[in-house]
């Protein structure tokens, strides 16, 4: 119980174990609920568990090290192509409902690290158009969280000649009939399968929509292994696409994925939302918000007595800040094993752990804000991630769409 | 029986006191068989029948005096800013599916009428996508009836301050957008409830897009009223815009609808149509082209044998080269009388008929065609007819779509 990569899987069965038969949890990209059973998700969504092999060859990082990314589809393809030098792409998107936290940026950052440690190409789609179907607010308010949100997906510092960033409604030019393709065969019977029963034909037609997003960095330039690194609920999509992809023979290699679990709420086991009751923390919060939204509702794994926790010792597996710590903040795995071990001796309080959390995240997010705050004009800063005309061009080439009216 | 308008709808009266009863023919935006009822088609969809008050107040317009367009929605409203020189617009778009022929250019020209004699704006959406999800063509393929038809749309003459020809692939930009906004609303159900059940997720927004292009001329330049020529099976599109617009609380009227009966197809009633059997005339056939499918598959009023017309006479409201005169190619009420006139007494024999319509409707292409040729470049003939960046900006601020990222 020291290996912190063996705590996670432990923490997991044990969970399985208990209550929680497949009938209980619900995972479509619009529904968590319940208990999620991490095995029977792959067995339901038919993917492959990463290997150790696997994870080696990837560029090291906690997220995949630790698990928290634990399967895939069409994996060795990507780890090929990178390790070979030949042109691999990323495509991990945002959806602008509201400010962007920890969880959302999380996977933005790996993607990140891929790309400087292999030249992988990262394609960013922001759905602004789902988010406005989906939710409660006017476009308006979807706007302003996309204009937010940029701020935050620049701040992390891709590198613009291998970045793309897309928004559905300012890059409709091109997403639009390149969806309208990926429809003609995408039939209402196989969404409602993946997604369940949609209110609007507007979410009713967005499949189409974000199979367009995983195919774009093969319509700009050319097949190549493609990886989505996405929580596991969002896999239907990888899966819609992939079967458009192969049913619309278009010059493409399916896109694979890379899935992974969802990041605990501060209130406990879950997923990480802005939408739910939970806490979360933003990115833009200053240090002081920081510190007391952790240490206020940071769901802990201690005792209810400090005498009781010096005695017994806490549970890190269920401890909210020492997973925090765990999936991304602690990338020294012999330190992160020193927290767990005073955790459970109960030399370690639950307290003092919040406090190494807070630490950790308010420096992580003090860089962020950093490169946030020297950021110029939004307009400025995005063009250089904004799709070319020529990449456009190309794009709605491979896709079979006609141009030359106006391009 | 000597008033053509009377004659026109002495003929619908036959046909429906015979054997239609009202579930013996369907008519959605997919399909139009059986014997039409246009009374009962009326009351079906909740339009109200022109009156003659009405008709006189419209540019005179065979298509009009002689009840082609006999019904309408919000006829008023149009009339009146159109007498009062305030803003009105219309809408009348294209499928882009094959060549057009002579059926599909009629209500431009209708509209190119309204357009010079009140200053209508006109607005002309061409629903590539749509024709792309419902045809067995690729894209390329409708890529190229585009082009062709918008040829033949620039060759009607429209004046270029106040037209605008939309194109939905190459206009997603502003159109997708739009129709995200209005498809928020639009439920599966109603959709099928209007339209039937669709067979892809492409076709199910579609209805979206189509209310798009209704309230375009009115989100481009304010609250306007615009009325829409459409034959009466396009209905549909008109009552899910009216829903979806007061639904979604724009500043918009609600589009109204000028409501017509199918043209003849050469060989009988029916609706004229590229995708059925049968022939038709395309805008660009030459005089022999267009005089030998008129005399082999033109349906005739007329006898078995000369002897016999000479007879009895023939019958012109069954015969289509007499309804090609009726509804667009003689304008002249008296010299149509004479012709019919003659046609029933058997003076004037079906081949001479025949010969009549050949000649009229080979002046009406002749000239079409002298001003196709002379159009210059796709695209320099299009720029002016496009949407300027002004105007894309202002139609999605007042549809309350974001704008500003690169706008």
């Amino acid at each position: 119980m020291t290996d912190s990569r063996e705590t996670a899987d432990t923490t997991e069965t044990t969970r399985t174990d208990s209550s929680s038969p497949a009938d209980q949890f619900t995972v479509t990209p619009y529904a968590v609920d319940g208990e999620i059973d991490y095995e029977k998700l792959l067995e339901r969504f038919g993917a492959n568990r990463l290997t150790d092999e696997q994870i080696e060859r990837f560029p090291d990082h906690p997220l995949l090290r630790r698990r928290t990314f634990y399967a895939g589809r069409d994996v060795d393809k990507y780890l090929e192509a990178a390790a070979a030098g030949d042109p691999h792409a990323i495509v991990t998107g945002r959806g602008p409902s509201g400010p962007m936290h920890l969880g959302h940026v999380l996977p933005l950052y790996l993607a990140k690290r891929f790309q400087w440690k292999t030249g992988a190409t990262v394609y960013i789609p922001l759905s602004d158009d789902e988010k406005f179907l989906a939710k409660d607010q006017s476009f308006d308010a979807i706007g302003e969280h996309t204009r937010e949100n940029l701020h935050d997906i620049l701040a992390v510092g891709f590198d613009p000649d291998r970045t793309r960033i897309v928004i559905d409604t300012a890059d409709a030019d091109v997403v639009y009939p390149i969806a309208v393709r990926l429809a003609k065969h995408l039939t209402p019977a196989t969404v409602e399968a993946v997604y369940g029963e949609q209110d609007t034909v507007g979410l009713q037609f967005y499949p189409a929509v974000q199979a367009t997003h995983l195919l774009l960095p093969q319509l700009v330039a050319g097949r190549q292994p493609t990886l989505v690194p996405i929580a596991i609920d969002q896999d239907p999509h990888v899966r819609i696409c992939r079967d458009v992809a192969a049913k619309e023979a278009l010059p493409v290699e399916k896109p694979g994925a890379l899935l992974g679990r969802f990041l605990p709420s501060l209130d406990g086991p879950g997923k990480m939302s802005s939408s739910g009751d939970a806490p979360s923390i933003e990115l833009t919060a200053d240090p002081e918000t920081v510190a007391e939204t952790i240490r206020t509702h940071a769901y802990t794994g201690g005792r209810a007595t400090i005498e009781e926790h010096r005695k017994k010792g806490g549970d890190p597996t269920v401890d909210v800040p020492f997973q925090y710590l765990r999936y991304f903040f602690e990338s020294d795995d012999a330190e992160l094993e020193r927290i767990a071990a005073d955790y459970r001796s109960g030399d370690l309080l639950s307290g003092e752990l919040k406090e190494l959390a807070i630490e950790r995240i308010t420096e992580f997010l003090d860089e962020h804000q950093r490169r946030r705050a020297e950021l110029g004009s939004l307009e400025a800063e995005l063009d250089p991630f904004r799709l070319t005309d020529g990449e456009q061009r190309r794009a709605l080439e491979r896709a079979g769409v006609p141009t030359g009216l106006d391009r």
